[in-house]
């Protein structure tokens, strides 16, 4: 039995890559509707209710996580119990983008400058430092650009203060980069170092939130292997196992780490059709001891990613090798409810599968990034 | 939510497939343990339990079936009170090798010679037209080759009707045909009738049971056009919905139909990998009024019975674009327990592969067929 920690989308696409394999899937959640809890078992519970985790991990045999901002003492308690994976010092440190960048600079990662800032005077010196424009963001507990205070010029200190200043977790000041464009790698690592990587994943937010992804992301070069090599450095370091996303970004020519998200990753979900063995299905190898898939592209693909609510899925139903995915949630503003990935053999193929699912649902200007480099 | 009568492996993989189009569902079955509970709700009923199909009647958008051998009356009382797809009609001919076998003839496809068979004159009559070798067969609830006795010489006629004679079914007399392979077409009709058929399968049996399946089929030819009209012609005829499995002999060349099987078919579980829209998915879009998938196949695929019980995984987890499938039931003798699907972008390749999981597993005699024409 595979136990995971949160109950939505990621634990749902987990489950569903799990039972070919045979494994039966727990989940645990506080929400009676977690969309897990569709194709698993469901566990009602808050993540700091001991007693519940108890009975929980007796249950399982391994522990992973739907979600990285599981509280620190909760990784901890489970780890002393049954095995966690990915374990919970690297849970740690993906939490924390102080920490995770200040070892992505440890592994030979560039990363934007950035400065801890816990006091209005830390800003204003760290602002001295960096300059505008700048990001100021909590360091704990951001997702989906939330958290995030854009600075552009000087003078916004004060409001970017009164928005994030009474965070009990403390800030940390990034430089804004205007970047030629932004990255993931996938990676995957077992329980006993072995490590593979998916082809790098070209994303784009809107409103800090992923919109679409493309992969294998085109003209890459030398990129590839050194984003991999600096992913597996990275892996080794926190002897981390399971899959996890390493977001980049790509500044003259060069890649700068923004940050690594200990688990399934949105910008993979492409792996599904895209790839011969998917993110899901080599997390839940790699946590259960089992070898690794093959994470070779079949093709290339785009995603889609659906916010707030879907659109008429008829066009992705009707297009040629385009894949629908409904995660089961209710709509609301801001929340991923679901994606479409698109593949095809060929680019050109595939540019013009997407125009005609973006034109039928007049979702044009999502997909105008990607089309412009496919 | 999709209904299913019976929670086996059909069910489980048709609720993996309707997960993503975000479709719930519901299985019926009697036993506690059914497989496909593992990944969708299970209600614990006996299928001539009318107080409990009453209620799940009513919890359901449309229901369909994971056995095709579900009793008429319960079809026919489900059909007054929910949309139920294949329609009883149509599965009422699949349940009877006799009215199966004479709607072949009335639609243009030949078949083995039969006569039916109700008293032991019957049977000395029949033989006296068939001859021997022939198979006796049960007309109703026959499956992975139970309920047949093969007459090698007319002598074995009295074995023949103890063994079968009792049965209140009634049982058929077939001609045993010599055929040079046996084939599958897959196909799948919509609500407003729409037809595609996957690319034909080759099969082989052991001891009446699927053994291993080749996706497309070598050296069809014709064949392909003649199957897919063939099926269409049934599929129409029957006002069918749904996927179907029509079972064919090749003989000189030319093609004799065994048996339908109105449901998602062992013979098209390559189709999860080894096509662009599995017949699990198209199956959940065709009985829910969604248009289909592509039935294309991507390259070519073998698939590997597993029987009783599963072998070690551990090849098949390591084989390139290798797919294991454990159903999560117990093992049993003559049980389906699981499968492994092998895919690979040309025969060359795909014979390797199929070769070096057939050694590591020393299951050569189960590949050795596949491998001969490969
Ligand atoms: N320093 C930066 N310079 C330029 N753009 C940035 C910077 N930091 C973040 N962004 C933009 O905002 C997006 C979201 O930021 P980030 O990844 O830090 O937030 P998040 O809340 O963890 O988001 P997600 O959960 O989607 O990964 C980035 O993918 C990038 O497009
Ligand atoms: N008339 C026949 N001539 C030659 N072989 C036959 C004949 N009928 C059946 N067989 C062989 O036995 C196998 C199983 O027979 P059949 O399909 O009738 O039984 P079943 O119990 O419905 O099996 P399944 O559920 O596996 O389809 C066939 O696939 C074929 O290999
Ligand atoms: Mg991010
Ligand atoms: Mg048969």
């Amino acid at each position: 039995m595979l136990g995971i920690l949160g109950g939505g989308q990621l634990a749902r696409m987990l489950a569903i890559a799990a039972a070919p394999l045979g494994v039966r899937t727990l989940v645990v959640d506080s929400a009676a509707d977690a969309c897990a809890g569709q194709v698993a078992s469901l566990r009602l519970a808050d993540w700091t209710d001991f007693a519940a985790l108890e009975k929980f991990a007796a249950e399982v045999d391994v522990v992973t996580f739907d979600f990285e901002n599981v509280p620190a003492d909760t990784a901890h308690w489970l780890a002393e119990h049954v095995a966690v994976f990915p374990n919970p010092r690297a849970l740690a440190v993906a939490q924390d983008r102080l920490a995770e960048k200040t070892l992505f600079r440890e592994c030979g990662l560039q990363t934007p400058a950035f400065e801890a800032v816990d006091t209005r005077e830390d800003l204003e010196r760290a602002l001295a430092k960096i300059g505008a424009p700048s990001i100021l963001k909590t360091r704990r507990l951001g997702y989906d650009g939330k958290g995030q205070f854009r600075i552009k010029q000087l003078s916004d200190a004060d409001a970017a203060w009164e928005t994030l200043g009474a965070n009990a977790h403390g800030l940390i000041l990034e430089a804004f980069v205007p970047f030629e464009r932004e990255l993931s790698v996938l990676a995957v690592r077992t329980r006993h170092g072995d490590f593979r990587v998916w082809p790098l994943t070209q994303n784009w937010h809107t409103d800090g939130v992923l919109s679409m992804s493309l992969a294998p992301a085109p003209e890459v070069g030398g990129l590839q292997a050194r984003a991999a090599a600096l992913a597996r450095t990275l892996a080794d370091h926190l002897d981390y196992v399971g899959v996890f996303a390493l977001e980049l970004f790509v500044k003259d020519g060069e890649l700068l780490g923004n940050e690594m998200a200990p688990r399934v990753h949105n910008s993979g979900h492409w792996t599904i059709e895209g790839a011969i063995a998917s993110q899901f299905e080599n997390h839940v190898r790699a946590v259960l001891g089992l070898p690794l898939g093959d994470t070779s592209a079949r093709g290339c693909s785009a995603m889609f990613n659906w916010i707030g609510e879907l659109p008429d899925a008829t066009p992705v139903l009707n297009g040629v090798d385009s894949h629908w995915h409904d995660y089961g949630k209710q709509p609301r503003p801001g929340r991923k409810v679901g994606h479409a990935t698109v593949c095809a053999q060929d680019t050109k193929t595939l540019a013009a599968r997407v125009d005609e699912i973006a034109r039928a649902l007049q979702r044009e200007e999502q997909a105008a990034p990607a089309l412009k480099v496919l």
